[in-house]
């Protein structure tokens, strides 16, 4: 689970914000990015579908501006052009998007990978040294992204969990309040976006956010153990 | 003007066909293709706009199936990522994509590097061993790209022509009749979609569009030699 990066960091992958940098601007992104660093944020996920490669590169590397001072990696949604040209630490793919395998010769053997699955047979591309983590969801029902799947539920989590030989991160409709029954179901991570993002105090949010996940695993690992 | 590629091919800018396989489907780009091969096209790019990363390599990888056994490289527009993934041997970038410099970088020496531009000022970026050629126009009023510049006419083809340390492929509105006027005016070779992709008779278009080239080359290299 602890990967060298070329910044000297690890990969932590407990708790993962996903911004759009095009919908609040580069000042408003990084106040934001800060703000959730400091409530516990482990990764940021840069996910942005409009725009330019070249407005992307730009959004890509004030990100990895504002975070590589404080350890933590930025991985790019989709695009591992973007992410090399950048700096940034990774790339997280899709079913949509390259596979993992050609991420991995794209950004070499240092760099973070994920990739989301919802289904036990997707994992058969999640092997250690391709991916560093799956992507998990959505476990609830989202408005976070429009294409999603059916929720898996908690149910599907823990399937995955036990299947998984990677860290697992899960992803869709992940709040304060559900937060620790998804990480007693087996998730190593959360990813979320509203939670942070449409938050009203958005420090306070990430850091319960990473309560819960951390309450929620002692529990897991209790029940484990 | 000679490149070693991966393939063992060598770069000759003269005739290059933009392609957007959604526009046709698999079965229909590979038979323009190979039209346009026979007709003496020596350098693809594909550009397509809409489509996710996982339909942009598969579209790459059957033009790469395609071309290869031809000796004709694939160069890709926009993304670097693609073009590694699916093994082709370039990357054509606009003002508005990645840097050329930025591009090298993930792509590696051997590959092709092309670069959009229409001002003199925009040449600095297209050193050798950074670019390959630059795509210069558009030279006439076109329908073929929405977001194009004013055209800048042969006069503008001449002066880059002029200026630039690297292959000038001319863009914008060429057809068989103006193409010797353009080669003339300097270009070492000339790209085009709509007077290929939209004629009756593809074959011959491109066998026209290569000799119009070579004859007005022929006349170019007169005046100067």
């Amino acid at each position: 689970m602890a990967l060298p990066l070329r910044g000297g960091a690890r990969f932590d992958p407990r708790l993962h914000l996903v911004v759009d940098p095009s919908a609040r601007g580069p000042a408003g992104t990084a106040a934001l990015v800060r703000t959730a660093v400091a409530g516990g944020v482990t990764v940021v996920q840069m996910r942005q579908k409009d725009g330019s490669t070249r407005e992307l590169v730009d959004a890509a590397r004030r990100l990895v501006a504002e975070l590589r001072p404080a350890g933590v990696p930025l991985i790019v949604n989709d695009r591992a052009d973007v992410a090399v040209a950048a700096g940034a630490d990774g790339v997280h793919v899709g079913q949509d998007d390259m596979t993992a395998a050609d991420v991995r010769r794209i950004v070499g053997a240092q760099a973070i990978v994920g990739l989301s699955v919802w289904a036990l047979e997707q994992l058969a591309e999640a092997t250690p040294g391709v991916v560093d983590y799956v992507g998990v969801g959505p476990v609830f029902a989202t408005t976070g992204k429009s294409d999603a799947v059916a929720p898996i539920g908690l149910d599907g989590v823990a399937a995955i969990a036990l299947a998984s030989a990677v860290p697992v991160v899960a992803i869709g409709g992940i709040s304060v309040e559900n937060a620790a029954s998804v990480a007693r179901a087996g998730a190593d991570g959360l990813a979320v976006i509203s939670a942070i993002v449409s938050s009203a105090d958005a420090l306070a949010s990430a850091t319960a956010l990473r309560q819960a996940l951390e309450d929620g695993r002692g529990v897991a690992a209790g029940a484990r153990g």
